[in-house]
């Protein structure tokens, strides 16, 4: 097959099947964004997530529109996106964002018993390392209100798109600024919550908090 | 009907139905999310929009997989969403997101002609306000590539969760650190392209670029 290059210029966002690359950007987030099928028209919301190994774990409300569409069978789509910045072309055409994603497509499997609680213990461990030590665990109604769901990471993709923008030669040396912002998400001081009581010290793990 | 007071504290994601709180979500992020079907399956993908009044345009290839199935007539989900922070409860149960949240439902017009290359500088000017005026127009090839489609803000909805943590009394004095950690996306320096031309300064609207 040709290559072709015009497209490959104008679309450069490059397609990655290596899983550590796959696996480096699902472990860095922790929102994605799920559609289902209800009444055979696509809905898409936004809930925390987590890799487990070869697949993803969603949790939600047991009633919850996912979590019964899940139950159902319905395929689902999960899209995970972290935005590195906005690039600043010389025309709008090749103005654009840098980003990482990854799109999973699989049907969800509910787990049940010692999985189930196992899974949550992931999703609490994967937003906050070190957290799971330090609270309790949770109670057989507790459970039964969270439903998880996973997703195998059998049809998984990845795209990436970094670096400057990429102007047409026409483009060049005609007084535009061009470039790059950076974009980034950061985590600011952790806030006590009012009723802390007093005397309670901020875990290590959570001083020394980062998102990447 | 009888309020389910379990479920709302249970469930402190205040669904929200006021144009103005729509609208500041819609403008403060520029990534959404959109679901599509394809082969009766649903798919997620991030791109960029900008909120035209009344409306959301999306961008992206006349032949992606967006817009042939907007084409098709296609019902879209479209979720945007701003992370502002982590719960940290003091159970697995009350931890969670703080995020704003918008989702909207329809299908999608395809913009042709004058009302295309309108939408263009509404979706350049929507990222970074001022830029408009500094880049050319676009050709008639770039147009041709780079379809729009818009999607009224008929059927629409978004859910805001904020504050702090809200445990179980029976979790309360129990030693364990609760709070919230804000999370922000944030703009760093830009950063200029290696292509530009030396003399040329950056613009004073990307100097003090800010997402919020």
């Amino acid at each position: 097959m040709a290559i072709d290059k015009t497209r490959i210029r104008r679309l450069p966002e490059h397609a990655v099947d290596d899983r550590g690359q796959i696996d480096a950007i699902l472990d860095e987030g922790f929102v994605c964004h799920v559609a289902y099928l209800m009444d055979d028209r696509p809905v898409v919301i936004p809930t925390l997530y987590a890799r487990d190994g070869e697949r993803v774990l969603l949790h939600g409300s047991t009633a919850s529109g996912l979590m019964m569409a899940a139950k159902r069978g319905s395929n689902l789509s999960i899209a995970v996106t972290l935005v590195d910045g906005l690039v600043v072309a010389r025309s709008g055409f090749e103005s654009s964002a840098n980003y990482r994603s990854v799109v999973i497509h699989g049907t969800g499997t509910l787990l049940e018993g010692a999985e189930h609680e196992k899974a949550l213990d992931v999703l609490v461990e994967a937003l906050i390392p070190g957290r799971l030590a330090d609270i309790r665990r949770p109670t057989s109604i507790e459970m039964r209100k969270t439903a998880v769901i996973a997703v195998g990471l059998e049809e998984v993709s990845a795209k990436i798109h970094a670096g400057p923008p990429e102007d047409a030669e026409s483009d060049l040396g005609t007084g535009v600024w061009a470039g790059v912002i950076p974009l980034e998400l950061t985590a600011g001081a952790p806030q006590p919550a009012p009723d802390l009581e007093p005397g309670v010290e901020m875990p290590d793990y959570l001083t020394t908090y980062r998102r990447s």
